[in-house]
């Protein structure tokens, strides 16, 4: 699938420009009779909106989503359900500030996709960053609100574990206080800290970037394929494709190039309930690209936001020179809001190789294993 | 695409078992007219053959491999060329060693794919890993030789810049250092130090992890495309999907979140031949998913081999308590062979992205860029 | 691609029930730099817009487009244009009327897809048809309005050939003749004898089927590819996911069946312009599943609409046994308004396989054709 | 999916030119644990086998299959079984009698591929018609033997049903003559008309053309889906993409445009088994693109073979004027052995969405539907 779908038989087609009239995305494939409303995707896009703390964007988008196909319910259902039929959501934009785009209209913000999409398409709409703003990422959250009914059982859940050098301490760990600290934050000193650090930032037109940590739990074992069809390779690709993205890892990461065998290796033992118990998830819940019945682990690392007011050098479109800043409402940490993101994209991706599994193999395959075919 | 495809235009699918009789790929959508020979092929995987030192298994295959279709030559030709139909390889396996597979029939490797490929599929072939063996790569080296001539003047090469916690030193690197010493390191003193080191995790029967660096050159500005279709998020899904990779970073990767916007900026000034020049490249080549004309640069981390002599608790497929230790051919390090085999799929995902790009955009753009439209 | 999604590089994705708030569809892949407007594809829209004449369903349905994304004009730009990223068109349904389902809602029209919805999903959107009604077909039309744009010089036109058992004088062809009677028509004469025809069928409350024939002139040679990406097939699947349709032909068609190779061998000959010409098109303009460069002539057949007046025999979704008569507003003939919609797939089709030549091969290529390759 | 690639869960890659050094196919996703052996394979490569009957080429080609990947058999197990991994199977080529081609090397064929490959490629492989050699299709039948055990209880028939302007007596249908003729052949006394009026054709070096249908029993109701995914309209597809297929249909087809809606209608009524009962089946199985529960009846119709005796006008490669005829082993009717293709085609489609079914709705319904979700 090429340009702006992802998925296989759980597809999301994302559409939509920061100043145009509206994004959205069209999920397609989502199975029937699964109970579905516009409040609980809400719920959902409401965790990623802007404007909710002074550490994001300013831009005050209500970012309300309408279902336009897809969903059915009669007077003698008890709730609104899926039909198996193409879901359409659309987000209108409201606050598009109408201003002089003149200087950013011929000349590229470093670090930006400003020049890759002029060198492209030969046109792009500039306005707030056109299709490469953050603003489209509401699509994807959308459509993760939905990926999250198709498993049974499984919770998908995010942190920010990192921002610029500051890491948070896992021994500290607290899921509960995520909710509580506009970092998603496990660690309540580490958020505390934060706060500081990042107020100078901000006050200094300056950004910085962060790394975020998804856990999806209640993962059936079997998810995934040989061998690009990998449930790790998928959950890669599907995570670097958010803005600002520039690293992803699954489980020990870059830190198992330093590890030995022995060391990696995650022991298993009999399990009560006569399946195997695991004695650690180095692996992050993905062996030869399938999934364990472990959690599933992985990271990614967020380049800080390219839009500063600090000026640096670039060119024009006539290849002039020209020393670029940007003013206006802009996050002096786009990891932030990136952590409800990436939980999205790593449910859809894992709805998507559920169905696929269902698909190919029939069910989630029962525990102790007989010797079949003989 | 699922499971055993990749690629969109330039497409991939391979086959084949480690024990089996043969493994191989179908390489579809190349373009007509290439000149094209078995030799330049065997030539790729002969950089990836094992038994090449003592440094990586010694399981002696010639991994010869035979063209069945796709190309055409008649005695007016100088060449033979490929025809634009789909392109199948054949590598036969030559030395399977017969031997008693009883113990690892019913017992899982941790940190191997065996206990995954078991509940997913509920059989496998177990002989040398089956389908989950790294002898799958020696197909995408295959078709990476194939790729690597569809981009006109693009170079893809690699080498291993960490073993264990034994990191390069980068500042002297020296490419033609890499085909100088058996770990594919541009550094001679670091290859030095290496052999040393994994001697002695070879003679313990253990193994270590690894990092690999690959840099394309010669890559047009404008590959890759919004949103899922960008250059960055399928090199990482593509790095992902080989075996025993566990992270993928594009430019500076996790260092990035580390760093503020104006230190990740990569300045440009306007450049001799009317095109703009960057001054550093910690994007790695690719801004908002697309290519900018810079070097792409891409990492990933490689696990230590999960073969190990030394025992780990394990279950049986009955879920009984078992020790598993493993005996026999193995790669102390398994990330030396993976850089051919890095290079192979950074060589097809440019591939891929040049022809979807020439379909969409219909050529590489030329600079300065005109007003067009008006 | 599975579902709701066609086309490879250009890509639509529909959406949209009979009686929701909307349909609509994305159009992903559409080249950058195309001049474009709502009106454009308003016009289209407006040929297949249902109450024009008495033989179409008395349904006001403005279908009124709006373009949410993809495109993009500021004030020093002469035109619109596409900028190379989705474009999602919205109509919104407005005489949706309000009554009572129930005798629907738990019973199936013979000859309808009630009853494979509710055996599939379980769960369906009864209201008009839901999914299923021929309303969604507006959306393969505003994306036809795109397609034609995209192939230089390319015109698609269709015509109706078959009213019931009536079909038109081959010889009387006009093209001119078509937008001159409610029919798209090319008989002047047949157009007239089908109005007394539908008269009685409309009058009765019975419904009758059709023959309809799609012509693309100025397609390139060399669209299409082998094997499962031949033209004529993706011509074929495209046309029959048409609603109603039931059977398609490419050139000669069935009537090929009972030719000799003599017979049906397109001679050709030395052409002016240095390419051949060719003396019959009994082939369609397609051979091996490329386009030759003459017309590429499909045609379809599309059974009567199942909603007649007359009771058939039928069962409810509890088994039990009942009768079913379908009133309201239909049309007699559906194969009418199946004009612009075949046209509108002919052309997306033709619009994908052209983009995906430029991408494989570059170019259309210049003939008479040099001996490549030495 | 591209080019030379069908299916969505159940995917057939093929490969190979007629005289090329082999042809095969590689069938990824198919479940793992069926039972599958090389004899069972060979047996259906059998029935299309060249050189059975003075009536077909008389290329000798034992097409002897060999399966290099995905089956698994151990002294424990009761039979070879599928693993889900990829299944490559391959067939040499052994009859390509060497001889002179300078005469279709730069000339073309009327009717004939050997011209939209040129104009296409630039470069074929002409030697017996290269990629476009009906030989391709061994390798679809080999795939469809595989995918005729993916449903359980489906099996899927053919005949043919005309050849030239003579049709076969429908009322005289007996499966069971199908297989004492060489022609397929459903009624006895059509198979001996025709055998007198084949060999009229063969011995005069002239061609024919032919029917051919498809029955699938035993489809599970709910295959298919909305839109472009729909079960006709993926069959029309599949079968357009066989050798010098110009045309399809099902159930009715063309003969439904001249039926009023009374006529069309199939009816219904409380079955045994608690479903209900079809009364007829003018739909062919299919509603809505969505599997009944029916047989599915498909239609096909194929072209007269190109390679005639009589000399027919035609140009060169340099656009010079020429006369072509073509001697050597061809099919007078490549009809006949098109019905083995057809049968395999729509056992692959009905595969590919019985796995695609059962991902996105879990299951096949049971019967009668409950009231879901409330």
């Amino acid at each position: 699938m090429s340009h702006n779908t992802f998925g296989h038989l759980f597809r999301v087609t994302t559409f939509g420009e920061s100043h145009g009239p509206a994004l959205g995305c069209v999920v397609d494939g989502c199975p029937p009779g699964l109970a579905l409303t516009a409040e609980e995707i809400q719920a959902e896009l409401d965790r990623r909106r802007p404007g909710q703390s002074r550490f994001t964007t300013q831009r005050r988008e209500p970012d309300a989503v309408k279902i336009l196909s897809g969903v059915f319910q009669d007077e003698r259902m008890a709730a609104q359900v899926t039909t198996g039929t193409p879901i359409a959501l659309v987000i209108e934009n409201v606050d598009q500030r109408s201003k002089d785009y003149s200087e950013i209209r011929d000349s590229y913000r470093p670090g930006h996709a400003d020049f890759a999409y002029d060198v492209k398409y030969g046109v792009r709409d500039y306005r707030g960053g056109g299709r490469s703003s953050a603003r489209e990422t509401a699509a994807r959250v959308a459509a993760g609100a939905i990926a999250r009914k198709v498993v049974p059982g499984m919770v998908v859940r995010g942190a920010l574990v990192q921002i610029g050098p500051h890491a948070i301490d896992r021994a500290a760990w607290d899921w509960e206080e995520v909710s509580r600290n506009p970092f998603f934050c496990p660690d309540a000193k580490a958020a505390a800290l934060w706060a500081d650090y990042l107020d100078g930032i901000r006050k200094s037109g300056s950004s910085v970037g962060a790394v975020v940590e998804i856990v999806a739990e209640g993962v059936p074992p079997g998810l995934g394929a040989p061998i690009y069809g990998k449930l790790d390779a998928e959950l890669a690709g599907a995570l670097m494709s958010i803005n600002a993205v520039k690293g992803v890892e699954i489980g020990e990461g870059f830190a198992a190039a330093a590890l030995t065998g022995e060391e990696n290796a995650d022991e298993m033992r009999p399990g009560n309930a006569g399946a195997p118990t695991f004695l650690s998830n180095r692996a992050g819940g993905v062996l030869g690209g399938i999934s364990t019945g472990q959690p599933v682990v992985a990271r990614f690392a967020v380049k800080p936001t390219s839009s500063i007011l600090t000026p640096r050098a670039s060119v024009t479109r006539q290849n002039g020179e020209t020393d670029v800043l940007t003013k206006g409402r802009h996050d002096p940490c786009v990891g932030i809001r990136a952590v409800p993101v990436g939980e999205a994209m790593v449910a859809c991706v894992l709805a998507d190789h559920y169905l696929r599994h269902r698909g190919q193999v029939g069910a989630v395959r029962d525990w102790p294993l007989e010797r079949p075919f003989g």
